[in-house]
């Protein structure tokens, strides 16, 4: 990165299928890990951001339109929710919101990308916040997939997959044998969650992953909620459980404890969000 | 417009608030009328489309997400839906979605910008698409505001204001004396629909929009939805009546008839939208 780059203003964007998002902004850090392209911004709307590979992942203040609607549908209504599995999630947003539950006794964090790791502790703090030094919480930097396969069976309460698009480090999180695995791996009544990208700008990767879960789960449903910074702001998250659809049941108490600390969802705003299903997606999955 | 201009490939960007969102285009048209500057471009994900101001309006390929949400909420809960008004709404999408109920006898548009009624015609027919032949629709080029004024009481049974950002021709769209004299304009049991703004980026006027319309009717209440082109995408539509909240109540036989049209909209994706309210603006309402 040149200085003369740096100490400037800027517009970066992210170009996806002849539309183009961007923010006004410095870049801080732009260099290559082992796996991708790693760029960190500090932006005059959103405080301080991340791309990977060009792609916008995060920034300080529109990482909870996110983080939120992944974790408190499956944490806030498991049955137990003692050991938790996050495959990605190296901004430590995920590992946050899932330790704010105090019945979380151990979060394992598998991150493919350790530079990921040590430039958001550097430049995102406020992302993992306490979670980082939480000793409830082992960061282990291995590729997730792996880590999934050699697991033992039932060995997790929640499985959370917080991968970016299907290409690059994060395209084997998208395929039947993986999630089959990760079946294998979650207890009895436990829930897998994931990002499950957008109903209109990856409109494919989105049926395809909704068709998939339903394969392998008794029950599997997205829900639909907003990422500006993502391609169309049109974002979704699919949560699957076996013999009933613990997802839709947040447990009170513990509703009540994290729904002051969230921006985004209560529960009233999950059960609206189970129902915004377009009608396009809605006909192509009856098909 | 120059031709230098017209016959390249181009990004054509709205910026608001150091985000900006773009689409790969050709201009197709740029002129200014009496009342603002209008663009029509043609871009390559989205077809034809229509900036007013430099803000984006509508394009051929991503009108369905905007205007079924204004409409069917209000057009398919009404207790009668003879006579409809709509304020603005000159590219004709909101007309061509109200006149798909064989009920309705009358709808008034009260455009206040003949250019943009024209160059609709013109260049974006299929968003107007049969509406604009149909002898239902009396199409007045004046300003929406003075003809509400001027109305006899109970002349509508729904009014519905399809009106751009609060600025320029928009600005008298948003305030108290202008949503009382829809009231009295409207017939008893009526609804008054309105596009509310985006709960992230124009959060101010969005929620200044709800306490408003709570002082005037009985019920007032938001859905959420997605509208890409739009700042954030996360936008919202606002449902107002007095004695019962007729808006939450689809009518069966209408719904069932209308919900093979729809891209978005069915009774289901209605009734989880009027839920996913954001924690956030649950609590400032609540002040």
């Amino acid at each position: 990165m040149s200085d003369s780059i740096s100490n400037q203003s800027n517009w970066i964007d992210e170009y996806h299928n002849g539309v183009r998002y961007g923010l006004d902004c410095k870049i801080l850090v732009d260099e290559q890990s082992v796996h991708q392209r790693i760029t960190i911004i500090e932006s005059s709307r959103y405080g301080k951001g991340l791309l990977l590979d060009g792609c916008w992942m995060t920034t300080e203040k529109q990482e909870k339109t996110y983080h939120e609607c992944l974790v408190h549908p499956a944490l806030c209504s498991a049955v137990k929710i003692n050991k938790i599995l996050i495959i990605g999630g190296g901004d430590g947003g995920t590992a946050r919101e899932c330790l704010l539950y105090k019945d979380v006794k151990q979060v394992d964090m598998i991150e493919i990308d350790e530079k990921v790791v040590e430039l958001s502790k550097k430049y995102l703090p406020s992302i993992g916040d306490n979670a980082w030094k939480d000793p409830r919480l082992n960061v282990i930097i291995e590729n997730g997939i792996h880590w999934v396969f050699k697991c033992n069976d039932d060995s997790y309460d929640v499985i959370i997959i917080d991968g970016s698009d299907p290409k690059g480090p994060a395209k084997g999180l998208f395929n039947k044998k993986f999630f089959e695995e990760c079946k294998r791996v979650l207890k009895p009544k436990g829930i897998l969650a994931s990002q499950s990208e957008s109903p209109e700008s990856f409109s494919e990767v989105h049926i395809d992953m909704i068709k998939l879960m339903r394969q392998i789960f008794d029950f599997a449903d997205p829900l639909y909620g907003w990422v500006p910074i993502y391609p169309s702001g049109w974002w979704s998250w699919l949560f699957a459980s076996d013999k009933t659809a613990y997802y839709l049941t947040p447990n009170k108490v513990r509703a009540e404890k994290i729904c002051n600390t969230c921006e985004i969802w209560s529960t009233k705003w999950q059960e609206g969000a189970f129902k915004t299903m377009p009608a396009f997606i809605e006909r192509r999955l009856s098909l």
